[in-house]
């Protein structure tokens, strides 16, 4: 059910023409109210796209009537017919919402530099389409119709006493950095004050997506947005409720490294006894982007030495003689030196765990990351052709 | 003739036993002088290998009688017994020298973590081996043995009006990041004080070895040598000299580019019209390292999106719609958006260059790199095994 999960939206996904494949590629998600509460995080690229500088301006006064999504192009790069493309996407569905596009977000994703006069008919008019085919049980085919090369659908639901939290997300990077365009809608019937749902959407995409670093490369387009009715006529406990999101959120991120384009393992990489959460994030961010590591890691070895050459291009207070590393809990470097013989350690499962402890201080994080292997290498060279 | 080239040098390399192929693995380069002038740098990764921590001591007054060099194992992360065996190479190359081990630099490269009791009864052996076989024009095989993953020697030799400069080196690095280690050792007949050495070091290698960035992985063995033995019996212009010792430089930067592991592009990225320097080295290093730009070369993509991705990461002084990037002469984009059709881009050629015009300023640098091939993740991820 993904975002029409919680009560009070409805949502749609269509087949406007955009996709090669002929798969759907266009959804709308609609907020039905009575509240009409939005937050949204974005890239922190400064090359954003279109429809992020569009969003990034109607998220302003905290209030979303509608979310229109496509794939099959990126609107990025794309220059003022771009914007006007999506300027004129958010007139559209505020014209048959009847709604101000003022409280339109956009979010596009696909090749970059995609975005001409077919681009922009095609999203006008699958736009009238989505809108026309609006249901309170249309998450599922929203959530189809934003897939790139994903391979299935990300969708998550968690409930709490008289309120629920429902996601849709695609592709298979982060927020900051990302393979591809990553891009979330959350609802929720939950009563949330603008403030209120910044607040917790941030504090939950902060453990979660950006702590998914599955190649290091940050897109233009990357999007993370929170809807709430307040249909279920309810105000969560705060605290309870940015628990949920970040379940949400971290389900979807998991679901997310489980799809990541031509991946044969998927890594969890702990950072514990840090002098501070900062200190964890950093050696494990680096560790997770260190191209010989990932590569070792698609061959099954339990290459440590890479991984403290990885930890030493970091400012991360630590002693390389008194760092110990785990390859799915085998002990394989004791204070920066040999332990536990590599035979020892079976990377062969997907999920891959690697136990960095710095014994610096009691802080600790984890980052979700990716190997490299020949299929990245192929799907990201033919991804445009 | 490499290091043997200019007056005053002996050189030897010779089988030790260290490689599994059988081929030379220890090399020793000695200054016959009448000076001893002897300058470094080194990895600046925090997880340094014993070589590293060794020779950092030895250069700081200046004075340097030989180098001894080993392929075959790393010495890294190989505790105390290994910093011992650094310790004992140079015990036992100033024993045989007749000179003070304080003088001796010592450098290893090979896989992390291999410095066992075997390796050290190698490496011993085969000094003492090398310095019975060090001659005037040793220089050959000295560049042969220090050899991992390359596929062939890299030299280079520039003469002036009365001296000679001669270096070679091994990896297909970088100076701060590398693909493998960069292990690089240049002489020259001209006599220099030691700071003038420092100087003119520390001028070449930062915009040439400190430009080239394979993949963007920093080594823990980096370490670039440079001896002055002053048997020309001239003092030359500092200034021509660190022309001349850059143009070597350049030269075996390139070498290592050609033979970087498993790549199918040589790849300049050139950033003009920059701010500073610095913004122009932060725009083309960003873009070297963007896995997705990369893959996309190895591919034939000119896929310009990505480049402006890359760019948007960094906090160089630029405006996303007034960027333009050329592929192999074609402007492909043009104000941040579309130019030239990508069909008129032709990638097929080794030689591959990126031009990026900033519009903000008139600084350039540019950055060597090599793109991300299915060969690149099989050679690393079989490497040690």
């Amino acid at each position: 059910m993904s975002v029409t999960a919680a009560q009070g939206f409805e949502a749609a996904g269509v087949t406007a023409g955009l996709k090669s494949s002929g798969g759907k590629d266009l959804a709308v998600v609609v907020n039905r109210g009575p509240h009409k509460t939005g937050a949204a995080v974005f890239t922190s690229n400064r090359a954003k796209a279109n429809p992020i500088i569009w969003s990034q301006q109607v998220i302003a006064d905290g209030v979303v009537e509608a979310v229109v999504l496509n794939s099959g192009g990126a609107n990025c790069f794309t220059g003022s017919f771009g914007f006007q493309t999506t300027h004129q996407t958010a007139e559209k569905a505020a014209e048959l919402l009847g709604v101000s596009a003022g409280d339109i977000l956009v979010c596009s994703t696909g090749l970059i530099g995609t975005g001409d006069e077919v681009f922009r008919g095609k999203v006008l008019a699958g736009t009238t389409e989505a809108i026309a085919a609006l249901s309170a049980d249309g998450g599922d085919d929203a959530s189809l119709a934003i897939m790139t090369t994903d391979t299935k659908p990300k969708r998550s639901v968690v409930s709490r006493d008289g309120w629920t939290i429902g996601g849709m997300a695609k592709g298979a990077g982060m927020l900051a950095p990302g393979l591809a365009t990553m891009l979330v809608v959350i609802t929720t019937d939950a009563r949330l004050e603008p403030a209120e749902a910044d607040a917790a959407l941030r504090r939950a995409t902060a453990r979660t997506f950006d702590r998914l670093d599955s190649d290091g490369c940050m897109s233009t387009n990357d999007q993370v947005t929170l809807l709430a009715s307040g249909a279920a006529e309810l105000r969560p406990d705060l605290d309870e409720f940015a628990t949920a999101l970040t379940e949400v959120c971290q389900d979807l991120a998991e679901q997310l490294q489980a799809d990541a384009e031509g991946a044969s393992h998927a890594i969890a990489i702990r950072v514990v006894n840090a002098a501070s959460e900062a200190d964890a994030v950093t050696v494990g961010r680096s560790v997770a982007r260190n191209n010989l590591f990932k590569a070792a890691i698609f061959g099954n070895d339990p290459n440590w030495g890479r991984v403290l050459a990885a930890i030493g291009t970091t400012d991360a207070a630590f002693d390389p003689y008194d760092v110990d590393v785990w390859f799915n809990g085998v002990r394989v470097c004791t204070q920066g030196g040999p332990d536990r013989p590599r035979e020892e350690v079976d990377l062969t499962p997907r999920a891959t765990s690697i136990l960095i402890d710095l014994r610096t201080g009691d802080a600790e994080a984890t980052i979700l990351t990716n190997d490299l292997t020949h299929d990245y290498v192929h799907e990201n060279s033919a991804y445009s052709s």
